[in-house]
């Protein structure tokens, strides 16, 4: 990077904007397990959707490539940069505007956390629809760049459901703003879910427009034991589309193990495989719980909370989970979804692959059952190079055999790019490869996600 | 045309299947208010995606322009071609295919309509989410090309909402094939959704996977009359996010008066303005209605049917606004959403401007409140030409005054491309604009709509 771009940069940002130095560069080019790791030329923060605009046009006409960078959770090393790339932060982006309680909406920066959102919804008696696990860190930005699903999506849906306007920045610099004002618009493209998911490809989301969502006024929750998987996922698959259903989580024995040794956190229930449930709505839903678990295969009782103390000790046994997966260091981590008939062979075979590549390591199961989501995490798991690649790959074939999706939730990012062709048909990618070119001709913007 | 094209076309598709008889020709180059006409070379009926490719190509290699006609039900010119274009049909696109019960979805040819679906999923215990009054006409291929709303938007959203996949063929003619058999998939770029409201200019969708829902045990329906709007206003704005709201729909008197002298269907109710109610659900809700009526200020009873009959009788009040309409020939439509804050005093002076351009016209006002829909129906209009436009011209302006956006669900198509720039900026345009240019370079494929 040339002297004059930095200089360039810091009119727009100003000076205290322009990272240089090596140690926070270096801090910013890696991602969470160690496995990839780029290099960066320089940190930018700009303070404004104009400034960003501002820094696009620059890079660009540098011929520098950009990454973006929001809350730096991503689980697909999506914002890990290649070659002396600008990386370009959103953490300055910070409005989190007033929540319209009338219209059920907020106005929030790129660069707002969701916890902030989920707060400010709650400060107004409202809900927001999206709950996952790094919510003090990631940001709303990311979350809408990677569709982030997670706790809810069962209930509300994935983040582009609740993404309803947003101010955009094309890598030409253009800004798009799009904020209907009404709750029916159906005046030619969707451009907003366009670039919900796109990964930060097609340009760099500053602003959006969220949905609220009313707060229930009813709420049980609870966890049911199952001797084995089947008898989980016939229950799973009679509550998934119920009225109400506001959460609907497996747990294998082996995470419970892990919780149980190292955040002292037990089953509150027998069996292997636990799920929790929750539903939530306007009236009470404890006998509707009840009756839908009449004919369900359950090993003992299930431990049902209907206050929110006892609530959320039910849920500090799904949290946990995510909690000890990095016990033994960074785990190897899957995010799969399929036919609801396809997981108990799926969960089998995969086990055993694992045994056979890593017979030391934890192979966990927990997801999100609704969606018939499993992130498969591979703990206590030390293989490297050529040996941790095979693994990876012969799984990601595996979960293709079992008519799987190799991205659930997490998105492609770095690390599943050359898996993309087995989610999707050859014109399929040429067509995203035609949008993308449309937008960014030079692809010099997040250049290292998505596309092989 | 040429005779060379002609009987390239006759190879493709089998010589009965293209149509150059000028009185068929004619009858497809005309809207259904008779104040769009344009003209066609030919009518080409493509049994499968792989003719509607063969089409594609053949008349983009020629240079003649191609316009897509799914039922013909658009209420804004949206099919109507312009100078000898080549009539795409997809109406032998007919396949239907077996409900999966299990994971509540149907994949359907673009030509099959909207009734036959709804058919289907209910003979499998399921039911559709989008219903509108052309049902019997209306193809779920056009319904998705304009995201069609209706009346059941505000409990399961628009048709954009039960588009789980599709196949659509380019304007290059290649076959898109996007069908995701797990309920997750956050690999790339949401193409579905920028097909689905993109007016077929962006390519033909000849194919959809639609998302089907449980059929609610309970249901409990209303008529509530008032003697304001704002009145009805505060109790839709009451309603319109409430557990199981499955129908919110505004009727006036001057559409009361009309039913009652043309289909003899009088107002179950007292009072100018009319709110059907209705919620559905696996609990009963005749208790929760009647709840949340309490605060409501209604000109006298409300009208409930707890029982089919009571229910299908109320419906018919509604249903018969869409009947009565057209007795005094085509009214002048305008499909507008306003944030409910403007609708009183949007509906005050849009009947004012009417009485200001046509004295003798009936302005008749009803619509899905739920999503601040008003569909402004003037019946007995009979201005035309410049007349005709300044009213509409007007109108639009009016509609903007009032921070609302000139479509709410009916879509752009040829009559409202001069306004697109009322409900979108200039950099969201020019977007649009770039990315119907890379999917479509010369611009051969549904030239007439959207676009000025």
């Amino acid at each position: 990077m040339t002297s004059a771009l930095t200089e360039q940069l810091a009119g727009i940002v100003g000076a205290a904007h322009v990272i240089t130095d090596g140690d926070v560069l270096d801090g910013r080019s890696i991602d969470h397990t160690g496995r990839y790791r780029g290099h960066a030329a320089a940190l930018v923060r700009p303070g404004s959707t104009d400034e960003v605009a501002a820094v696009l046009r620059a890079c660009r006409d540098a011929g520098v490539n950009v990454t973006v960078q929001g809350g730096r959770t991503s689980l697909v090393a999506g914002t890990v940069p290649e070659h002396d790339d600008v990386l370009l932060s959103t953490e300055r982006l910070r409005d989190l505007g007033d929540v319209d309680v009338e219209e059920r909406r907020v106005r929030v920066g790129a660069g707002v956390t969701l916890a902030e959102v989920q707060r400010a919804a709650a400060a107004a008696g409202l809900v927001f629809g999206v709950d996952l696990a790094a919510r003090d860190s990631a940001t709303v930005g990311g979350m809408a760049s990677t569709n982030a699903g997670g706790l809810r999506t069962v209930c509300y849906g994935n983040m582009g459901e609740q993404v309803i306007g947003l101010d955009v920045v094309l890598p030409d610099g253009t800004v798009v703003h799009r904020h209907s004002q009404v709750r029916s618009d159906n005046t030619g493209y969707d451009l907003a879910s366009l670039f919900v998911g796109a990964e930060g490809t097609l340009g760099v989301i500053t602003a959006l427009d969220l949905r609220l969502h009313p707060l229930p006024r009813h709420r049980v929750t609870a966890i049911c034991g199952f001797a084995d998987l089947d008898s989980l996922i016939a229950t799973g698959r009679a509550f998934r589309d119920m009225e109400g259903i506001a959460a609907l989580e497996l747990i294998d024995a082996r995470a419970s193990a892990l919780t149980a040794e190292h955040a002292g956190v037990a089953a509150p229930v027998d069996g292997a495989w636990q799920l929790l449930i929750e539903l939530s709505g306007d009236t009470d839903l404890t006998d509707r719980l009840a009756d839908a678990l009449e004919d369900a295969d359950l090993c003992g009782e299930p431990a049902v909370g209907v206050d929110t103390t006892a609530q959320q000790r039910l849920w500090q046994v799904r949290e946990a989970v995510a909690e000890v997966l990095g016990v033994y260091g960074p785990p190897l981590k899957f995010d799969v979804s399929l036919p609801l008939s396809s997981i108990q062979e799926f969960a089998t075979d995969a086990v055993a692959l694992v045994a056979e590549h890593a017979p030391e390591a934890i192979p966990v199961l927990f997801g999100h059952i609704g969606e018939g989501n499993l992130h498969l995490n591979i703990v206590r798991f030390d293989l490297t190079g050529e040996d941790e690649r095979a693994l990876y790959s012969a799984m990601m074939t595996l979960i293709a055999r079992h008519g799987g999706n190799v991205s659930s939730e997490h998105g492609v990012g770095t690390r599943k790019r050359d898996y993309l062709a087995m989610a999707r048909t050859e014109a399929d990618i040429a067509t995203m490869r035609a949008v993308k070119a449309a937008f960014d001709p030079t692809g010099y913007l997040n250049r290292a996600v998505l596309f092989s």
